[in-house]
């Protein structure tokens, strides 16, 4: 078995080592006789290795006691129409920032319940900035304020946490969970699809604040409803529960490496390498401001486009798989989330320097 | 590593085969040097993965072409919500039966969008057969017609696919899909949770006539529309990526069984034989009238209810997993679902024998 680098955008790289202990235990885990998705979600095996998991996630975000855990499925677009529904309460509008393809997504589905305030945008500037804090417009009368921490297609993540007062602030912080310490207590609700930080696709981690739950809308389906889920320790129906047990893997492993404090040093030091190597060359590019670029997803272009599929080919066959940059924009992109080691960043470098110099 | 004998209700059993080659491709998929669960659902790989899955349901149950299959996420309890706001059009009835736990679910959610008529229910009888055909009193102004076709916690299975004319029949066949064959054409949707015989939990499938897709209430949340599923051939957003790739692998194992048709035949074996054993004995008693007994799950109860954790803790040492009745009801329930060998409901009929002859 050959282990090679991959830079996929989600689903995405796994610890090696936390793929290793799921092979070992998978049709026989703990010495029980059968496997983890074998097991009823309500046994004494699994609300333990659920419990463990959500502690773990607790312990590595320091998320306060008055905050709800949530493990549920259907990913950040579901979120996407959960939010409206279960906050705007008695409130008809929500503020929202746009920076981005995953912002916009977010803004379509709330529009369908919500009259959203667009109170910043750098759609003009295609993006390649954040709005800075004097720009944004909020509302009086908006039920939160949403944005996104991170734009996993457009290489943009806020280079900090903007203040919307006493409105509750929500953020789709799908590709940048648990790549830097964050402080949850300014936030209303937190939310993130796991393929990216946390475990496998199919699970969505949700942290909100108590005090947000109950007010969902009546027309509200029950599995969208965050209380329900809070009440039952999301299993109010069977969880995903394989992915919830991966999840749990990866948070042990993180806490292994020094948790997120450990894990942010190892990616600011990934992100300046591979940012400088883009820098120091004309033959590549990246269009984001210095402050505003991602530290987990560094899209960047070839300056002869004609050459992209060649340096596919030639990444792909030197070990470097799933470069591609996303099918709305094109172009190149290495996502480096936790996962992906700073020697696989390393050898993405040096295949750059290589494949410049004999096309240069 | 022992496998030991499991007859958890679900998230329930996988064939061995099907974890030994997940076990041994879990790291490295097919030498491409990263996990299935590690690519992008947008990958050639998954694509094909995916696709071979779907076509393989499809010759499976031989899905007519104007059924769409889609792989979703959310599990029944989704489909509870996800079903009036589908089918309900310009309608505002829906028909249902009631013959146990998980009718009741459905028409508690139904009521939260339609005027649900219970146009039948056996409540009366504790739940100990299915309505006859000649006792669903249908409503001309319904949308459509809902049934379970199998209650897994009562073990009570309808014998007969009911009539409901031009109005479209939607089941939730969630624990005896693929149990045994079925006219697809019978049924306007059919949904099932696959954590019994499709594959491990936070992966729902279902199947659906296309004239009934694109009528979803305004207020549905796009990710409950059918439609959009349909029309991005369940990737609107990433899917469950890992359980579809092992629901993939368990529908090529139930081929090698020889289909539906050739399950069918031993899962009647390991029904009849298990029932038999029950009947035979004034020890265990099964409540349910013979024509609705459940071949897939058989709950049964101790003479003797103070012999129950005895009976289940000896169980456990002779390496028979998981036999404990839901909490709702108590006793005992072994699910016997197509992962289930005869092997392993022959040595639960020994076990029960011998325990039986050392208490009676």
């Amino acid at each position: 078995m050959t282990r090679k680098y991959n830079f996929s955008a989600g689903p995405a790289a796994l610890p090696d080592q936390v793929l290793q202990q799921a092979q070992a235990e998978l049709a026989d885990w703990q010495g029980k006789g059968l496997s983890i998705m074998e097991m009823s979600h309500r046994s004494d095996e699994f609300v333990s290795v659920a419990t463990a998991a959500e502690q773990d996630l607790r312990d590595l975000m320091q998320i306060p006691d008055h905050y709800k855990v949530l493990f549920l499925q259907g990913g950040a677009t579901s979120q996407f129409g959960m939010i409206p529904m279960n906050l705007l309460g008695q409130k008809t509008q929500a503020d929202y920032i746009n920076t981005g393809i995953w912002s916009k997504k977010a803004i379509a589905e709330a529009k369908r319940y919500a009259q959203v305030n667009v109170v910043a945008s750098t759609e003009a500037e295609n993006f390649t900035r954040v709005p800075r804090a004097d720009e944004l417009n909020l509302s009086a009368e908006a039920a939160y304020l949403h944005y996104t921490s991170n734009e996993t297609i457009g290489g943009l993540e806020f280079d900090y946490i903007p203040d919307a007062g006493q409105t509750p602030l929500v953020v789709d912080m799908s590709s940048d969970i648990l790549s830097q310490p964050v402080e949850v207590s300014r936030f209303g609700l937190i939310y993130a699809g796991a393929q990216k930080n946390i475990g496998p696709a199919g699970l969505t981690v949700v942290i909100v604040r108590e005090d947000l739950l109950g007010q969902a809308l009546p027309t509200t389906p029950t599995m969208y409803d965050y209380k329900v889920h809070a009440d039952a320790d999301s299993m109010h129906n069977t969880p995903p529960t394989f992915a919830w047990y991966l999840a749990g893997l990866v948070f042990k492993w993180l806490k292994a490496q020094g948790g997120v404090e450990g894990i942010a040093e190892i990616n600011l030091r990934k992100a300046r390498k591979l940012y400088a190597a883009i820098d120091a060359s004309d033959f590549y590019a990246n269009p984001i401001a210095l402050p505003n670029r991602s530290i987990m997803n560094v899209p960047f272009t070839l300056a002869d486009t004609q050459l992209e599929s060649r340096f596919l080919v030639e990444a792909e066959a030197a070990g470097l798989l799933n470069l591609q940059g996303h099918r709305s924009v094109g172009g190149m992109r290495a996502s480096i989330y936790n996962a992906v080691s700073e020697t696989a960043v390393e050898a993405l470098i040096e295949f750059m320097q290589h494949f410049e110099k004999t096309r240069a």
